[in-house]
């Protein structure tokens, strides 16, 4: 193709911004590809999706949107008919996950939420591709599934301090790129990580922090929020560094139910302590959506 | 004390809730402490912070709050005659930082803001700390500084979808915790990354990810965003496995002008590619606000 990809934000076009149709996105670099959902040819990262309607598992929440790939369905119904698999813009998609790259999202009319435009297309602002997985989806095939937070700048940040900084000369903005990582912590990741002494249960190590301080992170097996809806218990969490904890969430990584590593900590073991058991099932599914292809 | 210290949400005072005094807060166990900034002893984390108008330095941004820390100021005028140290509460939201624990923000009618009460203290919601350094003052004394990112159940996130999936019985609500820390990037730290190959500056490590991919994080030198105002500039960026990168953030480390590592990672030295020029005021600036103590 001779026209480049461009990244990031476009200029001239706002968020709110229509299109009345995808020709028109063609005509503005926008969104290059006329009937994909992803723009992205899956060796670079994906430029921009577009919430069409014709994926059924998409869930538009707003900020957060949780993302179906490309391929596997039929073009007239949305209905899937194979499989998907990690290639072309569902690899760009994770390349832009991994890079911490924008996306730039557009809304269709025929994209059910409360978000879609009556009419034409909307751009949505630029978000992040925050996590990655698979899963069955509501036709019985596998999908590529995405977590998008957006991570535009939010005009209702702007306060009148700033404004008025801007205005002296200094800087105004929050010179801020996109989210590459949110590291959640809750009470029961404490408990497990004091357990441990912060130590990581993959390689042993903690993170010393001044004053004396040790740093670990409390690690999910099936994560918590949509769609997946882990629980914060005991038997859901381990405790990992930062490392293992991104080759974790990843899929770097998978835990069998012997507690083998799998992937490439093939050939160690999990350290576990006597009184902390973990649930076989979420191990499973940590396998099945995150784990080690 | 005799009464016990109360960490996260307080079952029946929402956010918005207004004391009418300070006595009032200390009857419901919302904040324990009669005079000072921070409800902490040093030794546990802190529960709650107010936000009253005492410290000259502190920055209210609605979701985000740079607020300084307690000790050494006039009482009576809020000016500082005297150093901050690492101390007391201070020392408390340190811990809140690292074990990623909420903490309760109330606003005083004194304090300054178009976030303030009109009379009264008024329950602000659950903030998470990300940041923590040391800076000179407006008054040329080290003050201890905090970033709070607010972290509470946000209701504008609230969709018909969840209320529907909450009828139905099913989970309704993320249940997530605090954040520990977010990662942003930008395009100029994919820059550097490519540099090293994601290698790790300090450990010449990579993090592997599926479907080969590396990953590695920027991490700015003088940080991004206020109050620093660092530069998102090839001179301000090195690339760092997690790790590194959350030991370099809270001060574990630090880099000489001779690129020798300090602190934990004393003996070592930066790998440095003959391509890349470092910022030395940066490098200062880091050792002397976040540097290791």
């Amino acid at each position: 193709m001779s026209r480049p990809i461009l990244f990031g934000p476009i200029e001239g076009i706002e968020v709110g911004h229509i299109f009345k149709d995808r020709k028109e996105m063609m005509l503005s670099s926008f969104h290059r590809s006329w009937a994909a959902g992803i723009d992205g040819n899956g060796t670079d990262d994906a430029a921009a999706i577009a919430l069409s309607g014709s994926y059924e598992d998409d869930e538009d929440n707003g900020d957060e949107i949780i993302y179906t790939g490309v391929g596997g369905n039929d073009s007239n119904t949305g209905k899937q008919t194979k499989d998907q698999n990690w290639e072309k813009g569902n690899a760009g998609l994770r390349i832009s996950m991994d890079r911490g790259l924008p996306v730039r999202v557009v809304r269709g009319s025929n994209h059910e939420s409360r978000y879609s435009p009556t009419s034409g297309y909307q751009y949505a602002g630029l978000y992040s591709v925050v996590e990655a997985w698979e899963e069955v989806g509501k036709s019985g095939y596998k999908i590529c599934r995405f977590r998008l937070e957006y991570s535009g700048q939010n005009p209702k940040r702007k306060t009148p301090e700033e404004i008025e900084r801007s205005a002296n000369g200094k800087p105004a903005q929050r010179k801020e790129g996109t989210i590459l990582r949110i590291i959640r912590d809750t009470k029961m990741a404490l408990e497990i990580k004091r357990l441990y002494d912060y130590k990581c249960q993959v390689c042993g190590d903690t993170i010393p922090t001044p004053g004396k301080g040790r740093y670990a992170e409390g690690a999910h097996i099936k994560p918590l929020g949509r769609p997946h809806n882990g629980d914060d218990s005991r038997d859901n969490l381990i405790c990992l560094c930062p490392n293992h904890h991104v080759m974790f969430d990843k899929g770097s990584f998978s835990i069998a139910d012997d507690f083998a590593l799998m992937g490439e900590e093939a050939g160690g073991r999990l350290i576990l302590h006597q009184e902390h058991k973990l649930n076989a099932l979420n191990l499973q599914y940590h396998r099945k959506t995150h784990g080690y292809h």
